[in-house]
């Protein structure tokens, strides 16, 4: 998977797949959170079945001053090469990618994927200040890594902070806002939409939204409708169809789409899944969602 | 884990630990959700850091149809008799314990813990009617199970429905929400306190709160004033401080167990974690947060 994502034609490849095979409207970069973090020399693995594990988990003040900066020239130059190729390629536009500041820290300090975060929210409410340190240094892996995407062509780029939904407003607030607030300012001069999701989410939207990001990825939990009305036509959404209804039979999955669509507003969204593709996802039906959606799209502007 | 959960005088003891040695106002009867489920025939074992696992998961309607009804006199009489030891021996009352119908379905048919629920989904989506056949039928196997605590002696009820926060809201009303409706309308008549609880559901409240409980427990990510609120006088509710609270230095834990008693109302209100004791909580932590919630309680009331 590593290899993968830092092999620049094999990059370009996997991304391209579901442009090619289901028409979609935007190509997202093949990648992995974790891959600015081995690159500035984190020592982890992807396990298959397990997901990204680090060799020796951060504990100590120590070991958050050993998590350098990134320079994506020259720590990460196959990323901005395989952007290109892509650019090259792609007749739609190409979102650029990175792990947010919480869940990247997570995964350093669990040691790998978790439930609970024990570990991480210990550290968090234990020593507020250590744990600053590191979501710092990470949102400007974050940003640095986001920052080469576009120069290489990137036209968007989305943060997945995936695992915010472990915590409650206030500590969101408390102690992730404020470094996410400066990953978004650090990138504003890009020019380019910048999008904030994670999983499970719904109460902290609008604590999201004040990090400064121009649109929102929602999951499949909060109707886009509601989501509009509490944040205001000024910020983006884009969401929200269950990926598990990708698994049901053709008409089901038309009713479930629908039913997001019906509840989108006519400006500032876009459509997509609540999360990711779910791997028994039968391969003809992401295919037959988009066909549905641009039908929606072309009898919505008739 | 399912031996203990059968023998009486284990099943009591364990119940009892976190009662002297913590001096907590109510104790929880120790049982794993799948325990009646093994008790009208499944063939399943609880693997150590992994939970469940489901030797033939449900995929068809024959399976479905061979789950039977519970008899908890003649399939699980240990329990109703740990049930009897504890309330001998017990000063403070005694809350009895089910799974819901959705968290026992996904046990079911995923074949043990999921993440995404993906089959399960699958199968509600896919074939509805059979969905509810099976959501029912383990709403009567809860509903069975509760009745033969409370005639035992269980002075107050829960049923957890934990992943249920993985359903969008209208799938909740339409495929779970009826067999819970169900459940709590078949046990009315103990004039017990019927609880509910999922992980979560900050979004789903307002449909839970309308299936009928006496009382909602709250994970962390919703302010009690909040689902107060929004729900009204007329539920109670229990919660809901962040387990990882346990796990910081007792200044930490002071200050968020404070955070929550200051937002909970006086009355219908129950102080609890919003989730289970993690693995990793110093052993001593959670008697003085029992200490400080009573000093607090003496103190409003003073």
């Amino acid at each position: 998977m590593l290899e993968l994502a830092r092999t620049p034609e094999l990059c370009a490849e996997i991304t391209l797949q579901p442009v090619r095979r289901h028409g979609v409207d935007a190509a997202i970069l093949f990648s992995d959170i974790v891959v600015p973090l081995a690159a500035v020399g984190v020592e982890l693995e992807i396990r298959p079945g397990v997901g990204p594990v680090i060799e020796a988990p951060i504990r100590s003040a120590a070991d958050v001053r050993r998590l350098r900066a990134l320079e994506p020239d020259e720590d990460l130059p196959e990323v901005a090469e395989a952007v290109r190729l892509l650019c090259a390629q792609l007749e739609v536009p190409l979102i650029g990618f990175a792990g947010g500041p919480f869940t990247l820290a997570s995964y350093l300090i669990e040691g790998g994927p978790s439930k609970a975060q024990t570990k991480t929210k210990a550290m968090m409410l234990s020593r507020p200040a250590l744990f600053r340190d590191l979501l710092d240094r990470l949102a400007g892996i974050a940003a640095a890594g986001l920052r080469a995407q576009v120069r290489a062509g990137a036209a968007a780029v989305q943060v997945f902070d995936s695992w915010i939904g472990s915590l409650s407003r206030p500590q969101y607030e408390r102690h992730v806002a404020p470094p996410t607030r400066a990953l978004f300012s650090e990138i504003a001069d890009l020019d380019v939409p910048r999008i904030l999701f994670g999983v499970g989410t719904g109460y902290l939207l609008e604590s999201m939204a004040a990090t400064g990001p121009d649109a929102l990825g929602l999951d499949w939990r909060t109707p886009v409708s509601e989501a509009r009305r509490r944040l205001g036509p000024d910020i983006a959404l884009q969401g929200n169809l269950d990926p598990a209804a990708l698994l049901a039979p053709t008409p089901v999955l038309e009713d479930e789409a629908r039913a997001v669509l019906a509840g989108a507003p006519s400006t500032g969204y876009v459509f997509n899944l609540g999360h990711g593709v779910l791997p028994d996802t039968p391969p003809g039906a992401p295919g037959r969602l988009v066909e549905l959606v641009h039908e929606h799209a072309l009898e919505a502007a008739a």
